[in-house]
């Protein structure tokens, strides 16, 4: 490959370049890269494992972010991978890189949060690392679970006709890190000046101390509903959800007016100026699930309340397309590397 | 705790401390922080999983180690971690931060280096995460694998009177890294200088592109040795070896005389004017491997050419020793946070 700039190639294009020429050679290797998480065989089980990458600057800003609510994310970033997988998450690994500026107690604060994340979902702690840092502070989480072989839902299951759904609402997480950032910017020109996030609790709870929608598996799960691809919205429903119909081979039609948006998130990206749909798309970090179900299961899947149905699957090569309130059709195009958060 | 900086308690006394509180609550969770790797129970067997981060400027610096080297040795650390619990490495998952001064072929040079190790070693690259960093490159390996139940071999498990043996040499990775640093220094003075590192080969390939001696635990099975206990020589013999003595409660003597020091370790070690025992000790970065084996054992290991019987486990309570030529006793202390590597 030339020397072409990351940007270019955005984060799946190098991703997928970087994927070829590997090819499993053990048979316990189900599946490798491009699910949330990599699929292992254990005899009875598959074990799902899962890393991820946060990096101070880049996923956080140490300024607003409480070091607590950090471990809390950092855990609910790796156990969102296994339960994207319908799998259920059982360890977490975490490892430290920390600058001098650290002291011991600060660390504690991120276990203190990585300890209420752990005792909420009902995962160990079970290792990983420290180490000094340069710079800044990295937090790498691995995250182990199973799936019952039956149960795996990975992301090349989607079907045309198949209906798209989501958990939640999108696009609050990433106009609390707005607001967050605006008020940063004020305080550091001036700081005197107190910060003003009144009235944005929900969006700023979604950014600085996230939830998963554990209880809506266990409610797919009663109500016989078996999603046939899942994804965790965390790169943004835009990116995720062709993440999907890449995988699947489909294409897609979602309806702008079907995009579950909090009332808080639509006021906020008014007072900033900008479209909701725009944060709700490609804001991230949003930790919910996107999932695609059968048709047939249409009357199952709107008795879920937490559950909304945003479109449906297409052909392929019929593209992925967002509609609009008088039909128009906008294409969808993922995040670029720029994005990338 | 108080505000304590984290060089006055160590890496592993900060280890120590965070994991207090941490009780697992999962039955699949066998063996969680203070072992190499994590160990699942998935049956039949049990998962081993292991993470560790790498970054710029701590483990490693960019002016001399190649990036193919670098994704080399970032496998071998991580299956290093599994083949210390005498298991069998199976898969590896990387992430990386890399930040806009990186081309996509240099991402590429990391991942043929990845591509070498995995086909080496027999290990599937099945997933991983890639971000983008504010500033330098960060490389976090998770690496998984799995033991027989009755393989595995844990820290704890040395006796007094059992032998205390390492494979291969010691040291030769520090003092590789210390020429190299000393090449950079005089290149960065004057650009016009082209580093002398003739002669030096084995220290700097131990160094840019260790190996793990896999045929060692092949040969332990053959003869009928299974360790008591076992580490990998990741941070020194010193500080490895403590983690054993602390592990099963234990405390040792260990001979000057037999720990295994490489001719060119030795002679460069002179030419810094340090004593070699010095990188032997507390270098760190062997990949090598630390185990203890029961008394009755002395005959079988003696006759394996690759390990070396370098003391003995002594009672708990008696203190950890290096023994000098003249039978002086100096008393091991492991390296502090600042030695970190």
């Amino acid at each position: 490959m030339e020397n072409i700039p990351i940007s270019k190639l955005g984060k799946y294009g190098l991703i997928d370049h970087l994927s070829e020429g590997f090819s499993p050679v053990n048979k316990t290797t189900i599946n490798g890269i491009g699910n949330d998480a990599s699929v292992i065989d254990s005899g009875d089980k598959y074990t799902l494992v899962s890393t991820d990458l946060l990096l101070e600057g880049i996923h956080f800003n140490l300024v607003y972010f409480p070091l607590k609510h950090l471990g809390y994310k950092s855990v609910i970033r790796g156990i969102s991978d296994i339960y994207a997988m319908n799998g259920t998450p059982g360890q977490i690994l975490i490892a430290l890189g920390i600058s001098s500026r650290f002291s011991a107690d600060q660390v504690d604060e991120i276990y203190e949060g990585i300890k209420l994340a752990c005792n909420k979902y009902g995962v160990d702690l079970a290792g990983g690392d420290i180490t000094s840092s340069l710079t800044g502070l990295t937090i790498s989480v691995t995250s182990v679970g199973y799936a019952e072989k039956d149960n795996l839902v990975k992301r090349d299951g989607a079907r045309p006709n198949d209906l798209i759904c989501v958990t939640g609402d999108l696009g609050a997480s990433y106009m609390g890190l707005q607001l967050l950032e605006r008020e940063r910017l004020i305080f550091e020109k001036d700081k005197g000046i107190q910060p003003d996030l009144a009235g944005n609790d929900y969006v700023i709870g979604r950014q600085l101390k996230p939830e998963f929608p554990v209880a809506v598996l266990s409610d797919l799960k009663e109500a016989g509903i078996r999603p046939g691809s899942m994804i965790d919205i965390t790169d943004g429903l835009a990116s995720d959800l062709m993440q999907i119909c890449k995988a699947s081979g489909t294409g897609c039609r979602i309806f702008n007016k079907q995009i579950p948006i909090d009332y808080e998130t639509s006021r906020l990206a008014e007072e900033f100026n900008i479209d909701p749909l725009i944060p709700a798309m490609n804001g991230g970090d949003d930790f919910e699930l996107l999932f695609t179900v059968p048709l047939e299961m249409y009357e199952k899947v709107k008795e879920i309340t937490s559950v909304k149905i945003i479109g449906h699957i297409t052909e392929k090569g019929s593209g992925n397309y967002l509609v609009g309130d008088e039909g128009t059709e906008v294409e969808i195009t993922a995040q670029g590397w720029s994005r990338e958060k």
